[in-house]
Parts: C-alpha cells; sequence; structure tokens
C-alpha cells in the first residue's frame, strides 16, 4: 500500500423524502443561493417544486441558473459564474446528476477567483476557496454528490477537461433514492457502466497489492450489477435505488483508490474525446470503451483480470489469460444485456473516425500524464472496440 | 435500507513515516497539547521519540497524561480532565491503541463540559464540544481512530460504558503502519477478532436487506481474516499490517452500519461484562463470547449466517442451518487457530460465574435498550461460550 491522506467531509443525508430537508441545510451558509440545474426534467418531476418550497420554508432566497447539459460547458459554467459573482449568492444549490453538480462545483470555485475558471481546467490555476454547495441528487451516476471533482467541456476546443481540489467537496449532499425512480432505462444502465468503470479504472491501472481495496471494488461492482438488474425488471424498486444510489457514491469518493499509489483513467480519457465529439452519453460512451481497453490491458498482465472474473463472475480456470478474457466477456455481456452499446458502430460511430478520437484524446493523455498513451495506442484499442 | 446521515469528517493521514507529522497536524489546532498514552510501551519502542521531537520541532508546549490502562478507567479520566482544564490545553495528542484513544475522547469532552464526565457515559449529559484531537495510533483494533466513540470502565460500579457524540471524531489521525509491527502476536489475535465483532455485530442483528453493507463487511472480515494470518507467519510484514490498519479503521467508523436501521451490540454486551469483571482483553473476550451468541443466534434466524458461510468462508450446501453451524465453527477455529480463547474456561473464567456475569451485563442490555437480553437468555448464550 501506497501512502494516502483520506479526507472526506461531505455529510450525506440518505432516504426517501430527505429531499425536503434541502432548505434546513442550505439555510446554515447562507440567505442567497444559486439553484443549478437542468433541462427542466426537474420541474416535470415535481423535485422542482419540492426543492423550492423547502428553500422558501427556510427563509432561503434563490436565483436560478438552468439548463446545464448532459455533458456541461464551459460557457454555461462561465454564465452561473457571472451570476453568482454579480448578486453575491452565499451558497450554491445544485438538483440534478453528476452534469448539474459538476457544473456547479465549478461555478462554485470561479465565483470566488480572479482568474477565468477554465484556468481551473487547464492547470494554470488551482481552486483555494469555493462557495459551500448543497447538493440534492436525482441519478445515481457519477459520484460527484461525495467527492471534490467536476467534468466540464470547453466547446471551442472540444476539450473535456476535470477540476478537482479540496474545497470542492459539498458540504452537504441529498440522496433521496426516489428521485431516481424515474431514470430511464438507458441511463439506468449508462449509469451503472459508469459507477463500475470508477470502479475497474483504479483496480486495474494500480501496479500495488491491495487486498482490501480490491474487495471493496470487487464488492462495489457486484452490488452495482445486481441491483442494476432488480431496476432494469422494476424501475420503482425503491430499496434497488437506494442500493444503487449509495453504491455510485462510494465508486468514486476516493475510498477505492485511497493507498493504491499511481493509478490511471484511460478509458475515460477516450470516452472524454466521444463525448466532446460526438452527442453521446458518458456512460454508453464507457460501455464501448471499456471491453476494448480491458482486451488490450490484459494482454500485458493478465493476472489481476483474472481475479476479477474470479470474484466478480465466480469463473473458474487455470490458466490466467483464457479466465481474463472470460471475465472481460462477462462483463461486456453484461453491458449489453442492460441495454449499452459496447461497440462504436452501436454508438453511432464510424471505425474511419478512430484516428480523429485518438488525436484528440492525446490531449488528455497529456494531461493526464498517461504516457503509455499515443495516438497509436489509443487507435489500437479503439479498433477493439470495433 | 433505512434512513441515516453518513458524516465522518476525519482527515486520515495513512503510511510509514506519517507518525513525524503530527507535529504538523496538532499545530493547526493550537500551541498546549495534553499528550495522552498508555504504559510506558511508546517509550520503550521510541514512539514517543519520534513523537516530541514532532511536537517540538512544530513549537508545541505539552503536558503528559500517561498510564492510560488497556480497558481505560474513569478516575484515570477524570484526572486528565483535571489537567486539561487546569493547564487550559488547546488540544489533546493521543498516542496509543483504543484505550488510549477512547480515555483521550472523554478528557476532550470532559474538559469544555460543567458536568462530570461520567454523565456523558450514563446518558445524563451528552458531549455539545470537546477540545480537538489528534491521534496517532498504535494498535489497529478498535476503529477509535476514525469513529466517535469510546469506551470506558467505571470501577466503583463496575460499569463499563460508552461516550458517543459528532464532537468527538479526531481532526486528525495518524496511521503509520510501521507503529503496529510490535504488536505480539496474542494481541494481533485479539485485535483481529474485534474488528471483526465490530462488523458482524451489525451483520446479524439488523434486519433490513442491505447488500451493499452485506457486501462491505463480508469483504473487509476475509481481508482482516487473511493479512492477521500473513502477520502470524510474518509480524513485521508491512503490508499486511497495513492492510490490517486500515481495514480496522472501516470495521467501525460508519460505513458498514449506514442504512441498516437498528441494530445491536449484543457480543459487546457480554464482554464489556467480562472485561470490567475479570483482567482480560477485549478482544480476546469476544473471542469467547461470539461463537456462543452466533450459535444462539442462528437458531432464530439461520439464513444470514448460511450467507456469511458461503460468501465468507466459500461453504456450499442446501440446509440453511446447517451450513451457518458451519460458518459459525469455521469462525471459532480462526480464532482458536489465531491463538484467542474460545471458551470461558480457556479465558480463565469458571462457569460458575455466569448468573453473575449475566447480572452484570443486563445494566448494559438496559442502557443499549436490548430488550431481548434478560438474565435468563444471557445466562443462555454464556453456557454456550463454555
Amino acid at each position: 500500500m501506497q501512502p494516502f491522506v483520506f479526507h472526506n467531509p461531505t455529510k450525506i443525508v440518505f432516504g426517501v423524502d430527505t429531499v425536503t430537508k434541502v432548505g434546513k441545510y442550505a439555510a446554515a451558509w447562507g440567505r442567497k443561493a444559486l439553484l443549478v440545474y437542468g433541462q427542466g426534467s426537474i420541474k416535470r418531476s415535481g423535485v422542482y417544486a419540492q426543492v423550492t418550497a423547502a428553500l422558501r420554508d427556510s427563509g432561503i432566497e434563490w436565483l436560478e441558473h438552468s439548463g446545464v447539459k448532459s455533458n456541461p460547458v464551459l460557457s454555461h459554467v462561465r454564465a452561473g459564474v457571472k451570476m453568482a459573482r454579480e448578486q453575491q449568492v452565499d451558497v450554491v444549490v445544485a438538483v440534478g446528476g453528476g452534469s448539474v453538480l459538476d457544473e456547479a462545483k465549478s461555478i462554485a470555485a470561479g465565483a470566488l477567483a480572479d482568474n477565468d475558471v477554465w484556468d481551473f481546467f487547464t492547470g494554470a490555476a488551482r481552486p483555494k476557496q469555493a462557495l459551500p454547495l448543497v447538493t440534492v441528487l436525482t441519478l445515481a451516476a457519477t459520484g460527484s454528490e461525495m467527492n471534490c471533482g467536476g467534468v466540464v467541456t470547453n466547446e471551442q476546443t472540444k476539450q473535456k477537461f476535470d477540476i478537482s481540489a479540496p474545497c470542492l467537496y459539498p458540504k452537504v449532499s441529498i440522496l433521496d433514492p426516489q428521485l431516481t425512480c424515474s431514470v430511464p432505462a438507458d441511463y439506468t444502465a449508462y449509469s451503472a457502466v459508469d459507477a463500475i468503470s470508477h470502479l475497474l479504472e483504479g483496480y486495474f491501472t494500480s501496479r500495488e497489492q491491495t487486498p482490501l481495496q480490491d474487495r471493496f471494488v470487487e464488492g462495489l461492482v457486484q452490488t452495482i450489477m445486481e441491483s442494476t438488474d432488480q431496476i432494469l425488471r422494476r424501475p420503482d424498486d425503491i430499496e434497488a435505488r437506494a442500493t444503487m444510489m449509495w453504491a455510485a457514491s462510494w465508486a468514486l469518493n476516493g475510498l477505492s483508490t485511497a493507498g493504491i499509489g499511481a493509478y490511471g483513467f484511460p478509458n475515460h480519457m477516450i470516452e472524454h474525446s466521444l463525448s466532446a465529439m460526438y452527442d453521446i452519453a458518458h456512460g454508453a460512451g464507457l460501455a464501448v470503451v471499456m471491453p476494448g481497453w480491458m482486451s488490450w490491458a490484459a494482454q500485458r498482465d493478465a493476472n489481476k483480470f483474472a481475479q476479477f472474473a474470479r470474484r466478480v463472475f465466480a469463473l473458474n480456470g487455470a490458466d490466467d489469460s483464457e479466465l481474463a478474457a472470460a471475465g472481460i466477456a462477462a462483463l461486456k455481456r453484461w453491458f449489453a444485456a442492460s441495454g449499452a452499446p459496447v461497440t462504436l458502430v452501436q454508438a453511432g460511430i464510424a471505425a474511419d473516425d478512430i484516428p480523429a478520437i485518438a488525436a484528440n484524446a492525446t490531449m488528455l493523455a497529456q494531461k493526464w500524464g498517461l504516457r503509455d498513451y499515443s495516438a497509436a495506442v489509443i487507435e489500437e484499442i479503439l479498433r477493439r472496440c470495433c
């Protein structure tokens, strides 16, 4: 195990009807809020009415910054920063899925900064302070509710980059599983893929022996698959929705990676190019990339992939390479059965685009220091996604 | 799953040589520290020298409150409270195992209270504030380094009661696995039993379906057994020590119980009487109590015990009762093989004492609201520990 600091100060308020407590928790941080949300689905679902009633009951005045896209874009973040600064809000209240939360974090950091907010994404500056953030989660997937990171796309440069700093942990995240019951089957599947990918990136790219972290990951992946199967059979299964919601938070909150030393996000690196260049859901893109990347990586060291096959899919066999391949195939079958695309073509992306995608991905490979990933290597991985 | 609030704000600084950072972290909370430790083993091991050098280097003045017993006693806590108050210390620095940390938490709460500190244990008062606490852990077992509870024995009344409040989370806990390499084999085994018991109390007493929490518990128990086996074979196996240290923290930091609704600590209830009445290590007492309690509880509902047998010990069988019994026997064998006593006699306690132990345990049963546990029931469980 490698040295690490683990400090996750977010308070989680979990359970049916906890959405009604958002006013109470936001009021601990001020009287004037910036309410950040997406394209209006929270109005149709009634969540907007619940949240605003709770804010009103707690004496909180709010301004609205709506229209966050599924892959949040920089121009919209900048508009939110401008509003937060000009109106001098005390607290940011984000209501939505990972995209809304990521944009809200970016606004929270940008509002208190002298520099342009994109500097935090390029690494030209680092957020030292941010407005307090209270979140109400409506989609269990990205883990943004319990971590200090976020991802935004610069539409001009086609860069999908990330921001990360301890000041960006939400103060309070309200996880009301009832709010996720209206998530349709396709996004339920994509969300599961996303959460699983968060776990497997570290699991497969670390070079450390970390038996405890391995068990955490394996148990979380099993639980995410089981609860997703239940949700797809019965979308209003509140117990399964609750399990999935809590599991997704733990899939990217620092637990599974604390102590594993250096690790990378190669699948996210490639997927970020897909969703920066095409109109594809992040989880759907990951379902395309992961089986390809795993088959490429297992060629170099099959051992961990064999462990994955044994423990997560209860597969047996003496040959690590065969076992690894069987485990990867099992995961790919599960992705497909859940309704996610598992090839570029299924995602509506032509194989001819592979060089362009790889060229885009190398920008992030450089930023993230993933030195093994030249354009040629990324192309090879993408060909395995056909 | 039941509604819950999860909020664990302790910062963990983990890794070899992190002990040298204690001064830096303590200095964030003040200039005058109360240094709490045990019977002097930290002087023999050199940890005392490392800690005081670090405090000195960070410009921290300190007073010493040493002599904490393995089951900390109220009179000693009161002496620490008196010193902290009179000398107006800013921060408490605890160096030791769970007993030292528990006493330090009690002193931290008592120092800022108007009432006698024992009122926090009886429930007559509740800690609202406490001095900041920085810990350096030397024994991986109780989880006190990452939770807000502690246990102290009132020598006069023979009551081993607990304190718990959010203000008692350590601000920073330094987990340097090197410091645990000198823990002898017997205490290594007792520590593993203790950590396993923390996980299994909630696992077996909750009535909720909580698949994610189940997987967390099962993975942690497997990891604790595997790393303890490695440590007993090779006491200076720093990787295994590190794994055990991190696992023990997660065994009682709120993760495994968040969402499981009502649950109890019946094994701890009975064991607290053993270690209040006899000179027995807490983990040794638990190794005696647990197999007896489990066989009693499995009679009422074997299902979860069968799951435990299947998942933790890879046992198979169609009959839940048989499988449950086999799983309990496997755990008992593992306790014994690790060097823990598994019967009252092995722990030097006469079966004739059972009524007296049961009478003592009913005090805690009442305090903890464990209504199923009459003296007669506790006697029945204790007879299964013979």
